[in-house]
């Protein structure tokens, strides 16, 4: 495929610095460039590899980073890269076809269009939308439920009864609506409590590799649409996700708390049970978080509490060796006083 | 299903408070009541939905807290919401089949009314008991064998000569008896320790999802009768974990380490290697148990301490910044005087 | 099988102490022991159990720890019970044999003594090198490759285009190949940034079970040859790790991190994205990596530093109590004085 820095350039809504009809046969990473291609600048970090990358152009938000290089300048040039990359990949669209050792059940509803791949597996009264795409080995439990524009990768296991909405993916080795961790304890014998709720998943969600979502113990474990989740994720029973979040890997949420809308968790964090965490809350690493939140916020540490309380404290500790000496140098003069 | 109120109160050996004929077609909960279900009261956060519930009664542990509803009153809520979620929706028993298109060795021993669903695979030598069910997919491996009303869902692996007893219930996605992560390194080489030993589960004990856990080097892992593990949870090899404890996910324990009976690991906790931990042991989210603890206490943080030690270090810290004041005030007063 | 303690010495490099003819039959662990076998001391927690242990000859660095039993002295013992226990144990090898019910396409291209499990897929294109094993419901998308005796083990998943190199193991549940966590952000919506890259894995790596290894944007995620993963890890979108690194259980890294050779992460520890680990770094158990580490070095703590830095801040909070006291004091003989 070719398309001319000027083509480029009204796909994304940028304008063109340098040559609008050099050809662009590819992208590449600025780092790693290869002629021909466009790269992007998305981070300061990668500005040092503009001067001697050997892609052709490069999207940047700012005319001046190109040092007289070929680009686009775009508001956002991760998003115009995106673009990009499906102007020149377009996934191929699989044709649909089901495999006969493929196994649903006869009162599954299959819709059109839809792909089932050998060995998946498709329980009594399932609904599966059009265009729909069931993995290789793939096993989806009684009365669950898919939308339409669905993937579910191969080796995933979606219990009975999960609901999932329109164009959400679920990738390999994720579990959904397995039983949430709920025993009653009396002298020492844990006794199990049924978990007769589901799962709920949203519109346009993306699920990574090998993660898992736990059954309501009564009512639904909620995912809200367009929320993305990255690998080996926990989301523990009665859980609600809200809308437009980004839960980075390792990430683990404790029973029945409630997450807003546009929330972003970074690796390794863990939430508490029963807790709130309002709209737009960003929290850091591997914070772990204990109390509920207020939202708008960056949060960081273990209690976690917005970043400025946890850098204070921070700076605060870092303090103690010079404290130390004043202290020293205060008994000191006072013995000499 | 219907159950009056004095019907339910002799199943959970509680006292109804108001109509004793009144019936319960259902449960709810307490924050989303329905009109005739009952609920429970099992946190006190949630004591603030009782007056506006829907739901018609509550198990309460104390009267006072039914407000006029009405409710039966009982030693543990919760307890008597399990067995009450049992009444309402006892599982129906699977009909055991045994799928034409299961893998199934010759040499397998497959006891009575067990289910074997499709594309599962059952290898030599293989033991399983009475009424056990494998899922669709599941991989047992050579001389493995489980006991009687066992549950393997779909996806699992279980790899050769892992021994699990009675009653025992694996989720999706577990893999146990994987080798453990031994090497011994000479000159930059990490060259492999043949893992010989295997895993040992006991009696109804019950893992979540997408866990795994390692075969011994020699001898075996164990996992102690009526443990209960959540999801995503690491036992390494050599691991001993005694009866009745409670991993929550993301929990992690390193090779040859031993934990006693009723242990409470929270989310997120990492235990390192060839530690003993004692009984009744609590570990607080996230700690990390770099030592052996004695056990019959609440241990939090990193490294791991008993919680009041812990406490009293979060209390210094947040001493600091009132002594750097009483510092800067005691120098510029010196200088002064 | 039976060995003389002297033909036990020849395969290890060691001497016998003791009498070159006794015979072992077997190995067991010190705590252990059992009659007719021989274990050994690799840590020094185990000497305790010298004295007491039925196994009747030791590995041992030392001649003193053998306290008159009977031994082998190497310089590495541990290393020394790897190569005794291939000796005693080694692997059978499978006879090769593709199952009648895999699901393999006509355009792969399969080795010689390649085995395929029952369920198991490989898609268009695919390459397995001579001697490998994909097991039991095992898929292997488009146009991946292994190369010669690698094994796959059963509920894996790789995903298309994957390359993995010689001698390289992958077990169950584990999920190669899955889409980077990419999506560029603007007024709320995330879109996705096309992962059109692939995973390049190199010889004689091992990766455990339930991991995630994502494929790169662009370019690969790349790991090095002899790299050794534990269970449940996470390795983001193009990320490199060098050769002959151990990453333990629980650990993940973020996006575009460079790991370089030999490096030692221990369980539960995060990498942020954008970052240089350099070679020979070690990081103790939950650190997190927050900015590049030089290498060569120990690291701890989050964010993680040089462990003599973290030790010494650890010490600095220790003490703050006494300070206060010693402030408490001043303070009252100010106002006395």
């Amino acid at each position: 495929m070719k398309l001319t820095l000027g083509e480029l350039a009204s796909s994304v809504d940028g304008t063109v610095i340098g040559d609008k009809d050099f050809v662009i046969t590819g992208v590449s990473e600025i780092h790693d460039g290869r002629v021909g291609t466009i790269t992007f600048l998305g981070n300061p970090l990668y500005n040092k590899y503009v001067l001697n990358t050997k892609a052709d152009a490069i999207f940047v938000n700012n005319k001046s980073l190109l040092n007289g290089k070929y680009g686009i300048v775009v508001s956002n040039p991760q998003l115009a890269m995106a673009v990009t990359l499906e102007l020149f990949f377009c996934q191929k669209k699989v044709v649909p076809s089901i495999s006969p050792i493929a196994n649903i059940s006869k009162s599954a509803v299959i819709g059109e269009d839809v792909t089932v791949g050998a060995g998946a597996f498709i329980g009594h009264d399932v609904i599966i939308g059009d265009r729909s795409e069931i993995g290789i080995n793939a096993f989806i439990g009684d009365k669950a439920s898919l939308g339409v524009d669905c993937r579910v990768y191969p080796n995933c296991s979606i219990y009975e009864k999960v609901v999932i909405g329109n164009n959400t993916k679920i990738n390999s080795g994720t579990v959904i609506g397995c039983d949430g961790f709920g025993y009653a304890t009396a002298d020492n014998v844990h006794k199990k409590i049924p978990q007769i709720g589901s799962v709920s998943i949203g519109n346009d969600v993306e699920i990574g590799s090998n993660c898992t979502i736990d059954r309501a113990t009564m009512g639904h474990t909620r995912i809200g649409d367009m929320t993305k989740i990255d690998n080996l994720v926990h989301i523990a029973h009665n859980v609600t996700i809200g809308k437009g979040c980004l839960l980075t890997a390792g990430f683990a949420i404790a029973g029945s708390s409630k997450v807003g809308d546009y929330c972003t968790f970074a690796g390794q964090v863990g939430i508490g049970p029963h807790l709130k965490i309002g709209n737009n809350s960003i929290v850091a690493a591997k914070a772990g978080v204990t109390k509920s939140l207020a939202g708008g916020k960056i949060y960081a540490g273990f209690p976690a509490r917005e970043i400025k309380d946890y850098n204070r404290k921070q700076a605060l500790i870092s303090l103690i060796g010079k404290m130390r000496k004043d202290l020293d140098f205060l008994i000191r003069t006072k013995s000499e006083s």
